[in-house]
């Protein structure tokens, strides 16, 4: 009951947000115009997106049921698939709420921006917010209808709602895929032929890929890290449901629904910590939305304590895990600002690096990122024994994992509000667009320059607590699998042997599945952007489009980039789905759990790699652009140029793709746990 | 004793190749100036450098020595310790000798080059093979003497002789960074200022690093390797013999001591193998050097099945095994042309996206390297699914491990003979600068680049190689170490449990290693090269040098050089040490195996996409520099240039680092063992 009031709480603020937005200036008519091409690629982006992902989704529901009927577990077919169907469903439909409302926010803080940067903050955030209430809400909806739809049986039931994850996931996995090589191939193909052959600049209306490169934001960055976070809470949900039955004995179906409760009160929390956002007119937007994180923090940790109380017996091991959770996304939120801002020393190294040129920035970037997953490794390492400690003392029986799972909702806590200032950052950026393509005056574009880079800084964090829940949840989503073996066969599973060949092997195919998958996912697009590339020089030929006298085509952009990534997507979906499959066909349950595990901990690895290499690159230019070495133009920019497009499709593609990969492992054998025996 | 034969035989032939190979013209005047300052500066830098690792190995013994004392295992703490010693000194010795043949092969091989590309060629490999000679058999020797000074036991000697592989394995990691930085770290820095700034040609005299550069290729591809693939034979030996133990009811004695014959039998193989290279002089050197590839596998394959049916009853398992390894080092030579060779597929593509700019050059560079682990890590998990089958259908208890165990051992068969053609590449690429700097014509400049070609090649293929076989090597030290903990405990050890939250965390922070070790050591060059870049524009500023009537002050570049290389080497190597340790000590010996097992999977993608990246740069870049795309000088060109210099540290520092870090971390865990329990 508390869960289905907090969502519609969150609904209805969204629903308020949205309307509230609505109703805000919408600017001058050329601006409208450009917000209005914007408006149209995205949709007709998402649109295509979502037809194709409900083909692949379709097809796999039918193979689903095929397989749990040869299986001769057919009583469990028609739900499995059914369930996988609705996660799916809920999962595009948060994905389109939020397109919905960025391409429309993205306007209305172009135009306040102008009056007030204080204004515009909160326009671009609450805009944000929309978005990130629907999916936590809807998340949290979904479970809890098809938790209660198939029986609401506390020892049963979680088991029979992994299909639903899985549905997220595979959303997830194509909606970041194709959002994520749409939005890089867009931005490299405008800035290969727009900055460096015809050297205008950047988002000028000439341009034939700027708009293209203006709908990748929303598509990449919103829609993509929505679908992320939306099956993140629903994975980590069942999974900590699964977990909660193996703790039946001490707490009954409350340790059950503790999961969902601790959502649901994270939502509520967030929703409290928007309001605190009011921000100054002279202050630093960031300021104001670190004030709103901490509030949020500090409030979930105030309600956690009364829900344990409730739920858990008031266990103070179990609160003090759920604390170390709220401190460990605190934590990841800083050791990502160290790695990607320009105040300390690795972007400084990388800016440095720059004097020498284009290769030593990179070999610079490759470093820092190498680097960067050790802080990160061993906060994820200090949260899983400290937390399995806390839990082995609480005195309940299984109590370790448990505890693992109640930092994992501790660490999710905060997911709305992160979220929330996530979608502020292609808000913040396409506003800033629309005001250059749309000629307005330095003045104003300063204001929107501030929040562009604000949004640039809460994107990367966002990547950052990412990555850490998919870890912190991953260990929890291996112990539900082992649960669910242990289940199925009726004897005991809780031995992953890495010493016996077979398991090793798995272990080393899950790990380069990760090196594979990236590979094509940064191939696909380069290949993307190749036809964009191959685009803007072919309108460039019409001389009147660089003078100005010619209007470009941009829809044929906005058009040729949607074809190539939803194209391009494919190969790399199809491979974190198959291969996974085979490995468990051929190598079974046990080998499989080392694929997973092992694969897990590769791409944590790789994601950090490449979300911090690729925003420390990012922000190595900007440093230089703020004028130190020369400022724009000099040797130094070029060479931090380069290095902002090899980071592009690292942090925005390969990167939180990743992060999806790592959790449609875990639920695609989950789900397939039967095959594998 | 045959294996005494044959170590003797081999030692007498690299006297014997050495001195036939002194006796060849030495060339001009000039060119044996230029050869003596490469030769003088690369004895400097060995001397430096095995001054400070013999001061590290004493420091260590001493530590070893207290740590046995201190766990109240007296009685072998002298053991241990003067083993580690002597392994320490038999791979120095054997580094040493090779450094001291492949700088003055070098000044014969160009003194030839002119008149008989052929003679060329030949010298060449037998002045590399005179170091193969010498690094295969002091490590078969040291391992031997060891075994038999410890008693010859062969149900418990081969546990005593665990710190001879840690002795060996010491040097090589600091032998492979100290090389490894040093030689990129000269090669960057006089690029950076000679090709890019002042704008001249490679190995141009005006440039003050260009003696730097050529010391560099002896002391990092030469003395680096040569130290990776002693540890790589002894470690491998030092295992094998550990679970010959496991099969002793079956072969007894035979059983431990078939590995030291098998390894011997491949010495002689490829000393037979040398023989079969007789290059025609318009004959391509590279066939004539894959003719004498495939004459050792052969060879090989015929004297294994004799050993087999001598020492382990002519079971045909065993012998499908040896020869299913002879068959995965051709597969990995063939996979590591595929892909850094330009006749290819991912060659191709990269020099194809240097066309857009050295941006899409990186991507695609980066997307080649990850996608490169497949075909490796497949034919690994196919070796070992397939030999660890084979033994356990041999009939013989816990064959399964020790057909693993033989495949290995048929790996390395080969080993001489590549390392020979290894030591070709540096001998090669150092004759073309020695005819370079000495003004030779452009006709003896056209063979000397076909040879230095041919030197790029070997080098690549051999990482493929030592990667291949470091993989194998592992999963036969895991199970030594883990044979090792059962006979120290008395309670059999042969579950490694990934599902366990501490062993989980060891798995983590073994990966973790891996990100952590190759930052350092890219860092490393990095800083080291920063050094050089300041010198030689130091130099440059008297104008003289650049106009050709000063010359430039060569010596104090190396001397730079030598400096720099051996202070930043300290940091990664203390890491790779004490992360380990570390980690066994906190987290106990089964989390150390996770962290052996993983950190070892890590190792060798990273390995692997470090070294193909690399490879497939350089080459991109050489076959630009055919004509392609506008050939040199060209926009492509540039920007292959910037793709090269960044594959520089991968492939010849962080990547060779890695394989003697994977073997570090199991000899390591081996020798302190007892600490973890």
């Amino acid at each position: 009951m508390l869960v289905f009031g907090v969502c519609i709480l969150a609904l209805a603020l969204a629903a308020y947000f949205a309307k509230s937005m609505l109703k805000e200036s919408k600017g001058s008519a050329k601006m409208q115009e450009v917000a209005g091409a914007i408006r149209e690629g995205a949709e007709a982006f998402i649109k295509r997106q979502y037809t194709t992902i409900a083909i692949i989704a379709l097809i796999i529901a039918v193979v689903l049921y095929a397989i749990y009927v040869l299986m001769g577990k057919g009583n469990l077919a028609l739900t499995t698939s059914l369930a996988f169907l609705f996660g799916a469903f809920c999962s595009a439909i948060a994905g389109i709420v939020g397109m919905y409302v960025s391409v429309r926010a993205n306007l209305r803080t172009a135009a306040a921006v102008g009056n007030s940067a204080a204004k515009a903050t909160k326009i671009a955030l609450h805009g944000g917010a929309v978005s990130a209430l629907c999916i936590m809400s809807l998340s949290l909806l979904g479970v809890s209808i098809t938790y209660y739809l198939l029986g609401a049986d506390a020892q049963h039931t979680p088991f029979l709602i992994v299909g639903f994850g899985f549905g997220a996931s595979l959303v997830a996995l194509f909606a970041q895929l194709g959002g994520g090589i749409y939005t890089k191939a867009a931005d490299i193909g405008a800035d290969l032929v727009g900055k460096i052959e015809a050297n205008i600049p950047e988002d000028d209306p000439r341009n034939p890929a700027v708009i293209a490169d203006l709908v990748g934001d929303n598509v990449g960055d919103c829609a993509g890290r929505g679908a992320d976070l939306f099956e993140s809470t629903a994975a980590e949900n069942i999974g900590a449901m699964i977990l909660g039955v193996a703790i039946f004995s001490a707490f009954g179906a409350n340790g059950v629904l503790f999961p969902l409760v601790g959502v649901a009160l994270g939502v509520l929390a967030s929703m409290l910590g928007i309001f605190f956002v009011q921000p100054k007119e002279h202050e630093d937007p960031m300021s104001a939305l670190n004030r709103g994180y901490y509030a949020t923090a500090i409030i979930a940790a105030v309600l956690f304590y009364f829900a344990i109380n409730w739920m858990l017996g008031g266990n103070l091991f179990f609160y003090a895990a759920a604390l170390l959770g709220i401190v460990l996304s605190v934590l990841f939120l800083w050791i990502t600002q160290y790695y990607t801002d320009n105040k300390y020393r690795p972007v400084r190294e990388i800016t440095e690096a720059s004097k020498t040129g284009a290769a030593t920035n990179i070999i610079q970037g490759i470093s820092v990122g190498f680097e960067c997953v050790a802080a990160p490794v061993l906060a994820i390492a200090m949260g899983l024994l400290v937390s399995f400690w806390l839990g082995s003392n609480s005195g309940v029986p299984n109590g370790g994992l448990y505890a693992t799972a109640v930092a994992t909702i501790g660490m999710l806590a905060t997911a709305a509000y992160v979220l929330a200032m996530d979608n502020f950052g292609p808000i913040a950026d396409n506003a800033g667009g629309i005001l250059e393509m749309s000629g307005a005056p330095a003045s104003v574009r300063k204001n929107s320059d501030r929040l562009d880079a604000v949004g640039n800084t809460t994107k990367a964090l966002t990547k950052g607590y990412a990555i850490g829940t998919a870890a912190l949840a991953a260990f929890l989503l291996f112990s539900a699998y082992m649960d669910e073996v242990t289940q199925l066969t009726g004897q005991a599973f809780n031995i992953v042997n890495l010493s016996k060949v077979e398991v090793f092997v798995g272990a080393m195919l899950g790990a380069m599945l990760v090196y594979l998958f990236t590979s094509l996912a940064m191939r696909a697009v380069s290949k993307t952007a190749q036809y964009m590339v191959e685009e803007v020089r072919r309108q460039f030929k019409n001389k009147g489009i660089l003078s100005g006298t010619v209007k470009p085509d941009y829809a044929r952009c906005v058009d040729i980039t949607t074809i190539g990534a939803l194209k391009n997507m494919v190969l790399p979906g199809l491979l974190a789905i198959l291969l996974p499959v085979a490995v468990g066909l051929l190598l079974k349950y046990e080998a499989m759990a080392a694929f997973l595990m092992v694969g897990t901990i590769a791409g944590i690895l790789m994601a950090l790699f490449l979300n911090n290499a690729g925003g420390a690159w990012d922000n190595a230019k900007k440093y230089i652009e703020t004028g130190v070495l020369g400022g724009k133009g000099s040797e130094a920019h070029k060479a931090a140029v380069v290095g902002d497009m090899v980071g592009d499709p690292f942090k925005d593609t390969a990167g939180p793709s990743l992060h999806v990969l790592i959790k449609l492992l875990a639920t695609v054998t989950l789900v397939l746990a039967p095959l594998f025996l």
